[in-house]
């Protein structure tokens, strides 16, 4: 039987995810594929011995022991950042090895280089587990949804923002609050900007988008705003117009230009979107010919994103097995067939917006605010103001029809200004239902 | 430029809608594939002439013409049924022609002849379409999810029926009414058998345990019931126990045996299966590594099943290419590794049940239903008592904890035979929360 042997760079949670699932779905893999898929070696400096079930790998401190093993096929790279994992994941390239990564923020950095380098050398970059954990995601884009022209990609693509944002929504507590719980039970990093500023899903994006598109996009090009400035209030008042507020990636395709942003959004209730709760992640398509699919599932997690890698390495086992390196581009187009877009300006974007003012309780400030929205051409949809707080100053709500951002940013600026506006005006964008 | 050919056996709305995706997407397949995927030859038996944007495409009302044409390498078969589909699909494979369907019924009836007739030849059959539409549900079973093992599918696979309960539980209108409404606005075919009785959602379930668990099922070998004999007064009342009626395709996977059931089954409304309406499709699957994954989309439809019936092209035309025809076992596992397994009878199942009697509105009534429900050991969570109605006739609503199918049968048949009850009992199921 025709083995595939993996060097895997990298032994911590993920790592040991993987090793896992090879080893509970040896079998099921054999009699699927006809192939043995052995994990050979681990390369972890900080790793002093394996358990004993995995008696027969290998273990090093040193990444190289493995990328210049002529007896293994397949580099998994685990570690995550930047660097050292681009050298090595080049190295690997260079060494005529296969790769499979989950790693998001490499590839939306410097994914352009590590194409070309292994279309160049005739290997294989498996990328699954960077998007979505074990969610097929990337399969579905590249494969299922070949036929299609995709109009726009929105989704929930961090389960720790989503799991803080859910806790928050439930249960009415602060964020600071619920990071720290989550922290604790281990749904948060010890440092989480990645996750509440909408680093992580800027990288995922970014990732959906040049697939998605045939257009090198990296994270650098996306307006990404995170969810630590969220309050209970709004989350209160949200509800109150019938959304949930999530951390929502966000693409359109207009053609010559492409929408990308990373942001909270008020997502209508009736919207699927608004029904991830947790930990889980989704991800929605519009295709031309398809319509409207979304994928949803644990978008992280040791043992999830070990099915995703493993998926990869079948892939590429049978790609192997069959002489048929190559089959399906890395990103979707041929290399030859990526075309460069404009990203839309964000002042460009149009769409409903709410914001909250805290006003003094006094006559005249809804006619100043109402005032400065009507030169802007601004038109109200809702306008919500709360009873009276301590000290005089109550929450003003407004609801706009679609309006243009920087129509809106010139507005606010100037609402903020006004005196009897006593706290920093705090806008959340909505979702428009398409 | 490599051509890879398609003769199209059924020009009806999925195969026009085909034409029509082949004709739109070209360009885009070729900057995925560097290959045209051509429609080279239609054969329907009614089609007096195709649309001058076909005007290279041959029209013949003999399938055979196709199928004997050395130039063809795919024959796409959407004809639909068993016959005259069957004897064209194996003349195909016989011909040595790769084999692309969107035939539920046929493949859930006749799958096994079909497979094992195209892995002797050396051919490939493609059969996205046949699930979910164009969600890429088959793709993700057989590549995505590889190394899971899949422990339950529970889905939403049959637009029309969803379409129908859906504007009962928002409109509060009845299922004859309804359905009427949605033949005229092309929701449901004139005869509807198939979709409203859960036979078509059977098919499609007999076709995702196949390959899910690598064992031979029929549609045939599952319990199936419909949507026809649903009242509003259950929509409302599974409102008030919080759950929403849905026609489900339900299977667990037991090791030894696996459950298969098709029928009206009440959703707790945050259960995500609760939130898919109209004519959508949701399919939910649960595997050991992966954990719970849901895939959405439109379930049926022209264009969107033509999206799944390119993309098996294209996977067809990749192998092809790159000589690695078979590369993907057509049903997941290698057909030496096929396991039959026995079916769970439905008596041994277990679950809670939501029941509904019509009494007379006299003592002792409850105290009679109680007593048959202690003497099966059915625990009961709820009774709901409506208010009189005419006649002396009022509901009776019972939901029991988890109870054995072969009691509640057995208590059921009692509680039908007491004289104070005027009108067959109504049983509907619950799903279970895993």
């Amino acid at each position: 039987m025709r083995e595939i042997k993996v060097g895997l760079i990298g032994f911590g949670t993920v790592g040991k995810g993987l090793a896992e699932v090879l080893l509970t779905q040896k079998e099921r893999l054999i009699r699927r594929t006809g192939m043995s898929i052995r994990l050979a070696g681990v390369a972890d400096h900080s790793t002093a011995a394996l358990p004993d079930r995995f008696s027969s790998v290998s273990l090093t401190k040193n990444a190289a022991d493995l990328i210049t093993d002529p007896d293994i096929d397949v580099i998994v790279e685990l570690i995550g950042g930047i660097e050292p994992a681009k050298t090595f994941v080049m190295q690997a390239i260079a060494a005529g090895k296969h790769v499979v990564t989950a790693n998001k923020a490499l590839l939306s950095e410097e994914g352009a280089e590590i194409f070309a380098a292994a279309a160049a050398r005739g290997v294989e970059v498996g990328f699954e587990a960077s998007v979505g954990g074990g969610i097929p995601v990337i399969k579905a884009l590249k494969e299922g949804l070949v036929a299609n022209r995709i109009l726009s990609i929105m989704g929930i693509m961090n389960g720790t923002a989503n799991y803080i944002l859910t806790r928050m929504t439930d249960e009415g507590i602060p964020f600071a609050e619920v990071l720290q719980d989550a922290q604790r039970l281990g749904f948060a990093e010890a440092d989480p900007t990645y996750d509440i500023e909408g680093i992580d899903t800027a990288h995922k994006l970014a990732i959906l988008m040049t697939i998605a598109y045939g257009t090198p996009i990296t994270h650098k090009q996306i307006v990404t705003e995170g969810i630590s400035q969220i309050e209970p209030m709004d989350i209160e008042l949200a509800r109150e117009f019938g959304c949930r507020i999530k951390l929502l990636a966000i693409s359109r395709n207009h053609g010559d230009h492409v929408e990308a942003r990373v942001h909270p959004t008020m997502v209508p209730q009736q919207h699927l979107l608004a029904s991830i709760n947790g930990a889980y992640n989704a991800i929605h398509f519009q295709g031309d010919t398809v319509g409207n699919v979304l994928l949803y599932g644990l978008g992280a997690g040791m043992i999830p994103t070990g099915s995703a890698v493993a998926a990869d390495l079948v892939d590429i086992a049978r790609n192997i097995a069959c002489g048929s390196i190559g089959r399906v581009p890395a990103l979707s187009y041929l290399p030859d067939q990526m075309q460069s877009r404009r990203i839309t300006p964000m002042d460009e974007l149009y769409g409903p917006y709410y914001f909250r003012c805290t006003v003094l309780d006094q006559p005249g400030v809804l006619a100043s605010i109402a005032g400065i929205l009507a030169k802007y051409e601004i038109s109200i949809e809702s306008v919500l103001q709360k009873g009276r707080k301590s000290a005089g100053a109550v929450p003003l709500v407004v609801v706009t029809h679609s309006a243009r951002e920087s129509a809106i940013r010139g507005a606010l600026d100037e609402i903020g200004r006004l005196e009897a506006v006593t706290a920093p005006v705090v806008k959340i964008r909505i979702l428009e239902e398409e």
